[in-house]
C-alpha cells in the first residue's frame, strides 16, 4: 500500500495517470460538456447541469443535476434572484485561471497556501441596447488580480503568473470560439 | 395611475425609460460588474458576487451577496461539489442568449409562451494539460439549440432567431475580450 501523496487539494498519482493516460491514447481527452437551459421570465432562467461525456465515456459520477440560476438586478429589469449572466463569466474566468494555477502548481511541486481572485469587467448597455452599432454587446475589458500565498521564491511566482495560460475559460474568453445557433418552434 | 404594460415578464414602460434615459445620457450605459473569487484546493473554489456599477452609480440593492462555487468531477480530480467553469460558460450562454430574445422580443411585441435551451461545448483536454500546443485549452465549438413557443408567424421566428446578435456573453464567447491578469503575493 502507498502513501496518496496530495499537493494543493490534488492527488498528484491521479494528475500523473490522466497525463499518461492521454498520452497513450489522445481520444480519452475528448470532452463534451452540457447545459440544458429552462427560460421563466424576463432574464430570469435556470439551468441543469449534469451529464457529460469524457475519458473515452459518458460520465455516471453525478446522482443528482446541478441547477443554476440566472436573473438581472431590478436596474436592468429584473428581481435580484441570481447572480447575472456575465456575472457567472467573471465568476467561471476567475475560478478557473486560480484552479489552473493549483493544477499546474502542483504538476511542479509548488505548494499553494491560499489564493483570493478579484475580477471586473467593464460593458457598455449601448451594444446590448441596440442603441450603437459600433459598440459590442459584451464586455470591453476584464481585469483580473491573483493573491497567492506560500513559501515559494520570485522564480516561482513567476512561473506561477505564466500558468494562466492553460486555463481553458481564459482562452475561451481571449480567443474567439465558434458558436453554432439554431432556433426552432417548440 | 397607469395600467403597468409586461410582456415576457419586462415591464415595457421600464425598458423604453431605460432606453430613452441612456439615449438621453450615454454615460448611463456604462456598467462595471465584480467578482472575489476564494479557492480552496484543486479545483474547488467560491465566488462572491454582489455590488457593481451602472447607471451612474454604485448599485445598492443586493443585500447579501450571491455566491458560487466552482468544482470538477472525480474524473478531472474534484469531487463534483458544483458544475465546473466551463459548464459554468455553457450556463452563461445559454441564459443570456434566451434572456436577450426575451427582452428584444419584448420590445418588437412578440410575445413568448416559452423557451428551452440545450447547449453543448467540445473540448480536447490536451489543451488544459500542455500537451499539445496547437490544442487550445478552451472549448473549440459550442452549439446551441433554442426551441422556443408562442403564436408567432415564420418572419417573426426568423427575427427571433437574428436577436441573439445582441447577447453579451455571445460576443465575450464568439470575439475576443482583452484580459489584463495580474499574480503578487497574498
Amino acid at each position: 500500500m502507498q502513501a496518496t501523496s496530495t499537493l494543493n487539494g490534488i492527488d498528484l498519482d491521479q494528475l500523473s495517470g490522466t497525463i499518461e493516460a492521454v498520452s497513450g491514447d489522445p481520444t480519452l481527452a475528448r470532452f463534451q460538456f452540457r447545459a440544458r437551459n429552462h427560460w421563466i421570465d424576463g432574464g430570469f432562467s435556470r439551468s441543469t447541469i449534469k451529464d457529460f461525456y469524457g475519458v473515452g465515456q459518458e460520465d455516471a459520477t453525478r446522482a443528482q443535476a446541478f441547477s443554476v440560476e440566472s436573473d438581472e438586478p431590478p436596474v436592468l429589469l429584473g428581481e435580484n434572484r441570481a447572480p447575472n449572466t456575465v456575472e457567472y463569466v467573471l465568476h467561471a474566468l476567475a475560478a478557473c485561471v486560480s484552479g489552473t494555477i493549483a493544477y499546474h502548481a502542483a504538476a511542479r511541486g509548488i505548494a499553494l497556501d491560499g489564493m483570493e481572485t478579484t475580477i471586473q469587467g467593464d460593458l457598455d448597455l449601448h451594444g446590448f441596447l441596440g442603441l450603437d452599432g459600433e459598440v459590442r454587446p459584451g464586455f470591453e475589458q476584464i481585469r483580473v488580480g491573483i493573491k497567492v500565498a506560500g513559501d515559494f521564491n520570485d522564480s516561482q511566482l513567476a512561473e506561477l503568473a505564466s500558468l494562466t495560460r492553460f486555463s481553458p475559460v481564459r482562452d475561451i474568453v481571449t480567443n474567439p470560439v465558434p458558436v453554432a445557433i439554431e432556433v426552432g418552434r417548440a
